[in-house]
């Protein structure tokens, strides 16, 4: 089977990672999976949440949003509704917690990072090149942080890295990293969160179609892993380039 | 293993359907496993959301809510602080994306049917409580409306039932149904949202601790299978009697 | 004359106070008068507002809300509309006002008691269901505090008990205890809130039709004494009952 | 007994209506009891909101709202707060539920009168300011309505005219219509609104110290009484001016 | 030219400026420019807010609102909207700005004034009159702080006047103060905001319809010159009168 | 006098427009003052807001907002704190009222379109580097409308283009174009809106410290002339590229 852009059903779209995109922030890169960007911001402070602190314990959150026009119609600004949706938070969280799995928050010390994730243009999977990229951010906020004596450099506080990939069922096949025209028709749609050493973070498995079986969890399983692998590969070239 | 309630690993709390528990919805339902306890009621109403009428569709959807004192401790209501949560935006969409899973909404006709899931008592659980007492609720509620004609009464639209319980490792152990107690300190924790017919419809999986495996996820999924189907058996007898 | 649910015009519909209905509440009651069914929690910390510290007194507040499903037909949440509409504020408040009426709030030390009302179903008189259930659930909350110590033990803060009704002009009859169906119709509606020793808190009588004169007033006032008497009797019962 | 203001415990305070003090409104007054300064705007419309499009009947309310240096100390706006308080809403409703009792809004014809109520300078008994004087604003809209043909002319939709009074047991002596320095020491607190027939529209009577019995309860309704049927007057007095 | 309310093109309105309209402010004036009516009310506290706390500055801030029937029609209660337009914020954030000119915060002292500018009826140059009324209202504060001795007294923190005019080209014409019926047809718009010394604080020009030239721009800097100095004339009279 | 940045009194900052940068909307540009980044999103519908249906005329408005880590220091989001604040507010009021001077509104015919400016990072200018890209976004998403037939072919509706810049009054010198650092500084801050055809849509003067005279005013429009003609023929240049 060729999918509508040429890929093969394991393959990844052209992923991008553009490091220092911003100047003020401690780490920023704009990230993309095909024509999918995000521009991920990373800020580091010296402080933490009042409910955190004494604690000895640093903290990890991100924010997630979509600018009106990055879709293919304008959506309203959540500001200008006085509420953030439903799915912006939950998008929001999984960031966040996806992140803090490979963080070693007792060595970040009494620090926090926020990473902004701000979706410039969407064509699918903007969940999983934000967590993609905002791994580089956070990574480069860290170095930042230690280097600056901010952080303690004794230890390296990032324990492993993260990445994440959208499988799902097209047409009765498991296929790879599905842009939005793959998306809004596929069967089952699967994110799948996991470190760079291969261990799985979140699994979040949704059937928008059909129900779907354990061997056809299996098979995505088996397509998200091979994934985040390359993906991991990527992001480890990406650090070693000066930004 | 004996869990400090004396379960065994793969044994879930005790599970009860009180239904017809409101006198006023279309369905409704008390549910309970072990300490928690979600009031489940469904609302028939023979229109749709604007965004779908003329399409010949019906629409389902939930929401759901903790009160303040369900807890151990005090929460402030959502309404007072003026914004609702995103952990409980992200549960409301998830039992109604559930929910929707076993339903044919063609032959529902223009009809919606809103499924309210207030916590009544919190001790783990809730979304798996909420979505398998919604099911319960909302059957109720379509036979309510087959029987008045509100819904075509010549095909069912429930194509099948929906059952969903938690699973997760707790001191390297996989159990099923987790009370609050094990939950707060599971390593992993995974709910899943299957059919009656034994099918997958959400599979949500999150290290808490320490990332998981193949085989640890392979474990759960077995375990969570087990309960599913259970939970079915107790639907089908709860169904059976009169309300 | 009888009315349409066969009770003489000064009969209270069947009263009952489960307490203890809630396990992590400090005092908890599923009160009913007929089929509306208000749950009721309180709960106890050990601190007061800011605006109150080092005052030594000690603060009762309340808190009231309807379930979506509660009534005939569904109303949309307050904490999705984004604000908290006008009746709710008022008939929190005035269960608030109530109760602090009976609390010496010295004697409570500083302390604070919100007591949740939480309206499971609504068929008229849910306000008066809500401060008699509340002063149940407060005087059980304020024992567990004072057997734990939170509460200084010496005196007891409860000065009285609270109970409330409603009466209204229907058909020209003045009636007690009125359900929805009679609510909704009445000429004139008048809520009563007094001590067990017989004295009034609060009087708000309201002409929905006409406008009411002195005679009609005396009568309503009358028949609220009679009410709140026997509420008086029903709450010292339950209380002597085991939890 | 001589009150601090000189007055006798049955005298009200100087009480005055400047009518037509808007140029815009369809009726305007500034009404001042005393140091307590309300002004009060009639805005008719043709219209009414669409739950009540084509009953044939129209519709009256009121928005209460005191501006933020009306009080000894200045209040936070409640827009810039975002929310409105519950005694905001208490009394806007009040307002409109006092003026409702004496119009015939099958008279009124399909046709909106909103009346603000904007507190300038508060010094006690707002609420009942703004009810007497919002009557004579909705009298001058309602006359200029049916001159202008929007309401027919040919039946006065006004079928009485409203004032309302505060009574209460300041250092166990009833007196009528406190100012805030009486108020803020009262032992308990009555509003009443009353027609200028003499029949009760509204009884709001709050223990703010001790519960009250039946003799102050009716000491209190003779007050009130006496002060109403005395702003009935200065309403008449008012009104047979030119504006 | 002749306007339609008889003045030369260079004329300001009927201007007034009535002196401790209210009781409990530390400064108030209700200043008229023609029918537009602004209630400007200074409150002055002896703090600052937390972000200023330790400088030795003190603060000025403004709040502007209209009231909802200040206008030809009635316009909805920001308050209940829930959420400030950009004109209300924009138009406070100017208030503050201009008056802050003319204030030496540093011997002001850590003491705050919020002028609270409440538009009673609106006519056109709402924002000039509140400016130039406001000052007014700021500067009996600042008498009245270091009467107290709140505000040290040696030296005076105000160090000029402000006050405020809009002017604008209307049927080609360049015209002074413009009342409603000119502003809404004016194709150039400009406030003019200065100090009693003649200098500019700020100056915002819009063209409604066509772009303006330099030249049009000069002539109207001309007649807000003009404008400013005879304001600040009558600001010195006004002031010099017994409150 | 030499700048930090080594630029004359009179010189722009580098100035680029990147069209096309999105693949969605009608119309794109990342315009680029200096380090200030401004993404313009133009969006174009076939209808026209309700209050304007049936008129003819189409509508063009503006949605300003920054990323939270465009700045130096990361800034809550406004979708978060649930309100727009009052610069926000204002800014995307200008942009819209400054686009619209430019613009034939009979000739677009009832069509709408939207500019979104997302300031991706900020040094001093983004209002005006917002206006200036939102320009050339708007004319791309005309020209597209014309070729797609939405808007009529036969005129042109832009009769003009709009450019905007700042200039500011820095250690006593007049300058063109300041970034943070000098805006933050400056005695005397102006915003200057021009046609390219050479005439004043907006003149937005603020006196930061001290208060300016009609010389310095002079002076700063001088310059601003001169930094939009420049902006002017960049505009041109850059809509002769291919996008």
């Amino acid at each position: 089977m060729i999918r509508a852009d040429g890929r093969a059903p394991d393959e990844l779209r052209d992923i991008r990672f553009e490091r220092g995109w911003l100047d003020h922030a401690e780490g920023s890169v704009l990230v993309s999976f095909g024509r999918t960007r995000v521009l991920c911001a990373a800020s580091l402070t010296d402080s933490v949440p009042s409910w955190r602190k004494g604690s000895g314990l640093g903290w990890v959150t991100a924010e997630y949003e979509m600018l009106p026009r990055s879709t293919n119609t304008r959506n309203a600004r959540e500001s200008r509704k006085g509420k953030v949706g439903g799915r912006t938070h939950e998008i929001s969280r999984l960031i966040g917690r996806s992140l803090r799995a490979a963080v070693d928050l007792e060595r970040l010390g009494e620090n926090s990072i926020v990473i902004d994730c701000d979706v410039l243009q969407a064509d699918g999977g903007t969940r999983t090149a934000a967590i993609t990229g905002a791994w580089v951010a956070l990574a480069d906020a860290v170095d930042y942080g230690r280097r600056r004596g901010i952080i303690p450099a004794a230890h390296e506080p990032l324990v492993d890295s993260i990445a994440a990939i959208s499988v799902g069922i097209v047409g009765g096949q498991p296929v790879l990293d599905l842009p939005y025209d793959e998306d809004s028709t596929a069967e089952t749609d699967m994110n799948v969160v996991m470190t760079g050493s291969g261990r799985f973070v979140e699994v979040q498995g949704t059937a928008e179609g059909v129900p779907f079986d354990r061997g056809e969890l299996g098979a995505l399983l088996d397509l998200a892993e091979k994934g985040c692998a390359r993906l991991t590969e990527l992001q480890k070239a990406a650090r070693e380039e000066d930004a």
